[in-house]
């Protein structure tokens, strides 16, 4: 077998290296001396492998479809998350893909956003932790996986041209948090980037994101390639760190970078480096060392099921309206029952195995009635008629809703996060025949729910797979109990987002001004009701949460806790630990997610959770010292059920960070060093007769003023410029 | 007579000009050569002109004090802000006054910013109309003011260090605008410079404020001076276009100047600059050449009543509780009518001529009792019973409430917009045994209103001077037909303004996120529900608006109709003229303030009424070309009584503007190039075969995905680089 190296780059010529760093078609890699291409598909939630390379976008093999990272993050569970990638991977192998284009991991900032089902959370912690694990998962079995799309791609609209203007903390506390860990932790083969700009620079040529922050600060050894046609001038994008265009332009793509060599514009040894790193992927990732495992769908089509189950999200429940009365009449409505949206439109369309429909799985007793229209957003007066006919001669209803498959996929943002009108319309008069409605969604992403106070209970499935009819029963009539949790705020009203007054309104720009203060940590800061809060999600039973003690190690916090389960039935919990810093000098959140845990507890069982913080949970980004800085004071831990279902909570002083407090300059401010003002200030201020005077600056009348001046003014408070200067620099001796 | 020019500067020793760019002491300009010191004095609101150099803050001579800022912007009458400035230019003038502090126009971005009192609005037309009236008419006397503080001084906390980080569109837009309006209308003989940072530059070191802005693209030919104590480096100052360093620091100040241009960091030609400035100041604002006029205290005390008369703000007025009932028995509650707050803290301080408190001014059958303390927030037993007693036993109840002195002046921002727990629950109670209590409000800025909905009337007369009594009963008593107008939002809760999460939070930086959507740019774009809108003020009177027509001239827009008196009382209205661009390709509010006039009209008496907007009116600053862009399209003309309270809307199109679109790249999209396809376009696409494909792109199947390729990319969609290319080369020659 050739040995892949350096050496063996250099020997090939010219063109047989400009023509590995672009893809030969939509999805192989160039074959140059002997060495064979590889294929890579779409795919996050299950194989879109062409039929050939030019088929249409909806030709593809069969594969079975899983549940939408928007549902599989809802059931915040790194194992499941794992395995999934397992049963990709396996897939993978057995259709001789090299590499699987996913997992989708940015993070959702506006719910308008057309690509939101794709990816896992509106906060870091939760989509790096689950990213993490399915990349780990893929590539336990050989396959490689291109973790996308890096970085702020967090509109459709104008995805090729926009720029995310995205001031530094907040890029790299929210947005590529997420990436670091997954690199960190995962070393995922390939990483993709995006198609927009970043801060006015084409991310496909952005040589700070692609080389300086993923390669020099994160240590990233892997290849870096194009979201397809996101390259622009292939020279500077080479330049800047990526290593393949995807899809290649056919000939113009080779001969561009012939000339850019020849012209002394593209040195050899940088495209030698990107050659290099494909061949190394195709090598690695086109010939696994093992023989492919075995792979059957049917039993990958279960996996889809139980994934689902502890993913769907129990929203709402009043009166234990849920788990559904065997003996009840029971009513089943809506058009999704029938076709209903279980996976995302785009790249990430499957064709798949075997869909089982929410009305195939229905139990024998119930009776099903269409109710409205998918393809219209008008009420059908007929359709009306005989869903409220069967709604009031039944004792319970589930009412299947959602956003129909027009109005949600890659490729363009909503307008809208409302149910089109006719479904809102019959739900609001089936409840008023019968308010035992149990409300099912099927969408994408956040949805409005003006009728929610009128609901009794209120189920999500998000785009659940093709085992989404036996998943939804299976929690519908408590045969699994629910366990999902939100990884996304469910606003009152979408104007209720903070993106919402300037989201896709500017052609050019789109200018992150909510800074860190985005999904929880914005809803939290401006005390607003939502409509259901990051990390909600009921059980069927219910938990009890104890005895929380906190302790500093030398390099980070154990935090621990009992948890039981207090009802009458077996049940998991996501415990969630928030920190809150009461210590920086800075806009810091209410609290942010900084650990959590999904535990299966039997009814009476009590398990006693220990969790590590690391340094980093107290961290925030400084972009002046450009490092991460965890601040020694006060915080406050909290352990709850939800974001807003605190627990437990308990202050604590951090001592293993560093010290917030600066040197003193002219810019200290008399209040500041008042308070502050340790012996050795005190006995410099007394040596130069000023104790009196500062005296009176913090006394209750004249403090409002003068604790605000600074230092340097201190001339304005009848002091002379000689003493400020004496005393500023027996000051500055201190330190 | 001395001719001040640049020979006779250039003639003076070097150490007298270094003495001439600091102020001798606190007021006065240095002595040099024979030029007489000019004097200046803080005051916007009256003079506060210390007894002497050295005196306590609090220890000025005796002055009329007229109502602050915030309520006269209130009036939106820009004739009774000019005779303002002729009442302050005229004591000024007796007083031997060069140049008055005043007035300041920052703009009111957190209802926390401890000097919003002094502030005119949160609207920059508002509060350049306000502040180029103001500077006309003290500037008509002979007396030169200081616009200050020049720029982004809206917080107090670290306001000599912390920086004001703005976008320039922002920046533009909203915080220099009403500088601007002042600088080009008013000619204001000095500008004072503000202690802050601007995007980290120390504003009196900021050549691009100081100098570029202010000077190069705005013609300014005045002075600049600093704050107080805004100076840190002078030499840099100086430098960046500084002028005056007031107050001096002795021998320091002189010295420093010195060694700098013996040491060739300072130019002489640049300290020359400034020295002729200051004596240029010195000798026309120091020698007015006319005598000075009468000056009464008297009858400008009867001014500062009819000035408060016109700009006091009714907010709310259920079944006619207001004007009070001649025969009812009248209760009046709250020490704000015996102690009233009239006028706000720090430089602002006036030591007033004649206070007439409320209490003095109230109807002789009135009864009064204290009801709270102002000096503490708890509530008091002993005056809760007796006001209770006497609210049970009267008629009409007038309840006094307010910030006290200590919560609200310069120097310091608020942490709550909430009055006193003793005045809101003694209001509370007091409206569980009458329901017939009216609120009056003494406040500098905007207050939450919990009680509000059950509350009939609310009347808010900000701090309204020394005739502060006369001029709330005249309100009260209907003696006069209230007209004023809220310059402000006043929202339901403080986290509802935009910079809540974030304001003060962050000791070294205030970064401006929300951008162009503050005030009632914020709440209109996020569709929210607000206690009382910008713009908002009842009357005792009712008005019709109707007749509107809109005509485009060559170079602006007449927008006329129609305002009648329909009630059966002589009233003024303040018509105000909002704009809505739908034109432009970016952010825009959802409406703004562009112009307003205030009319008097008697009972039944119709007046027609035309205003002009310029281009200006119809422009956003576009940042990347740094030019004003009115861009040619739709836009909505509203007109009405307050920004939510809209009664007359017209579309129109403005053609006198510019073309938003641009020419034809590779990152124009297929979508906007088929939406604004030409027959050029047409036959170049079919020229080259292409016809088919781009009706294919644009079919309701591949639309929601292709329309969103930019032109550049349809390699991705199987047209070849060639083509593409090709294409783009055709288009291209088209404009």
């Amino acid at each position: 077998m050739t040995k892949v190296d350096l050496n063996f780059v250099e020997g090939l010529t010219l063109e047989e290296r400009a023509d590995l760093v672009s893809g030969t078609d939509f999805w192989f890699t160039a074959k140059v001396s002997g060495m064979d291409p590889m294929l890579m598909t779409d795919g996050p939630s299950g194989l879109r492998k062409q039929v050939n390379v030019h088929s249409a976008m909806d030709q593809s093999i069969e594969a079975v479809c899983f549940p939408c990272s928007a549902l599989t993050a809802s059931s915040f569970d790194d194992q499941m998350l794992e395995k999934l990638g397992e049963q990709l991977g396996t897939a993978a192998r057995a259709e001789k893909i090299g590499v699987l284009l996913g997992p989708g991991v940015n993070i959702k900032r506006s719910p308008l956003a057309g690509r939101n089902f794709e990816y896992f959370s509106e906060d870091p912690l939760l989509a790096g932790r689950m990213g993490t694990a399915y990349v780990k998962g893929v590539q336990s079995t050989g396959v490689g996986v291109s973790v996308k799309h890096f970085a702020t791609n967090n509109r459709e609209d104008q995805r090729f041209t926009n720029s995310s203007d995205v001031d530094e903390r907040t890029l790299r506390e929210i947005y590529l948090a997420q990436f670091e860990r997954i690199v960190k932790q995962a070393h995922p083969a390939t990483i993709m980037c995006s198609y927009n700009k970043l801060n006015g620079v084409q991310v496909s040529q952005n040589q700070r994101l692609l080389t300086n922050i993923l390669r020099d600060e994160w240590g990233y050894q892997g290849l870096v390639m194009s979201d397809w046609g996101a390259v622009v001038d292939h020279t500077a994008a080479i330049k800047a760190g990526l290593d393949l265009e995807m899809p290649g332009k056919g000939d113009a793509s080779k001969e561009e970078i012939i000339q850019a060599v020849k012209e002394g514009r593209l040195q050899e040894s940088t495209l030698n480096r990107s050659a290099l790193r494909v061949l190394e992927m195709a090598e690695r990732y086109g010939h696994p060392k093992t023989p492919a495992p075995a792979y059957d769908m049917e039993t990958q089509h279960e996996f889809a099921r139980q994934l689902a189950d502890d993913s769907i999200v129990l929203l709402k429940n009043e009166n234990q309206e849920l788990p559904l009365s065997d003996s009840a009449k029971l009513a089943v409505i809506g058009e999704l029952a029938q076709k209903p949206r279980f996976e995302g439109g785009g790249s990430s369309h499957v064709n798949a195995h075997r869909v089982v429909t929410p009305k195939k799985a229905m139990p024998a007793h119930a009776v099903y009635a269409q109710g409205y229209r998918l393809d219209s957003d008008q009420a059908d007066e007929q359709l009306t008629k005989a869903a409220m006919e069967l709604a009031k001669n039944s004792d319970q209803v589930v009412f299947f809703a959602g956003f129909p498959e027009a109005m949600e996929s890659e490729g363009f943002d909503k307008h809208s996060i409302s149910l089109p009108a006719n479904q809102n319309k019959l739900l609001e008069q089936l409840l008023t025949v019968n308010p035992h409605v149990v409300v099912v969604l099927q969408n994408g992403s956040a949805v409005e729910m003006p009728w929610e106070p009128k609901t009794p209970a209120i189920v999500e499935t998000y785009l659940a797979g093709e085992a989404v009819g036996e998943a939804t029963w299976d929690i519908l009539s408590g045969q699994v109990n629910p366990s999902g949790k939100l990884s996304e705020t469910f606003p009152k009203r979408l104007a209720d987002n903070p993106t919402y007054p300037t989201f896709g309104k500017d052609r050019r720009h789109e200018v992150y001004r909510e800074g860190i203060l985005m999904g929880y940590r914005y809803y939290d800061a401006k005390q607003l009701a939502v409509r259901f809060p990051f990390g909600h999600g009921l059980s069927y039973t219910t938990f009890a949460y104890q005895n929380l003690t906190i302790s500093e190690n030398s390099d980070d916090v154990t935090v621990s806790f009992d948890l039981e389960n207090t009802g009458s039935q077996a049940g998991k919990e996501v415990a969630q630990v928030y920190v809150a810093n009461h210590a920086s000098q800075t806009i810091m959140p209410i609290d942010e997610l900084r650990d959590f845990v999904k535990v299966e507890l039997q009814p009476g069982e009590t398990k006693h959770l220990t969790l590590k913080l690391s340094r980093r949970a107290f961290a925030w980004y400084n972009s002046e010292t450009e490092t991460w800085e965890a601040d020694n004071g006060q915080y406050e831990i909290l352990v709850g059920s939800s974001s807003r279902d605190i627990r437990l909570r308990q202050e604590f002083e951090l001592t293993i960070g560093t010290n917030p407090l600066g040197k003193i300059t002219g810019e200290t401010y008399v209040g500041e060093l008042m308070e502050n003002a340790d012996e050795r200030i005190k006995q410099i201020i007394a040596e130069m007769g000023l104790t009196a005077t500062f005296d009176k600056f913090m006394s209750p009348e004249l403090a409002p003023i003068f604790a605000n001046i600074p230092l340097r003014s201190l001339t304005m408070a009848d002091i002379d410029a000689e003493t400020v200067h004496e005393l500023l620099q027996k000051l500055n001796e201190l330190d």
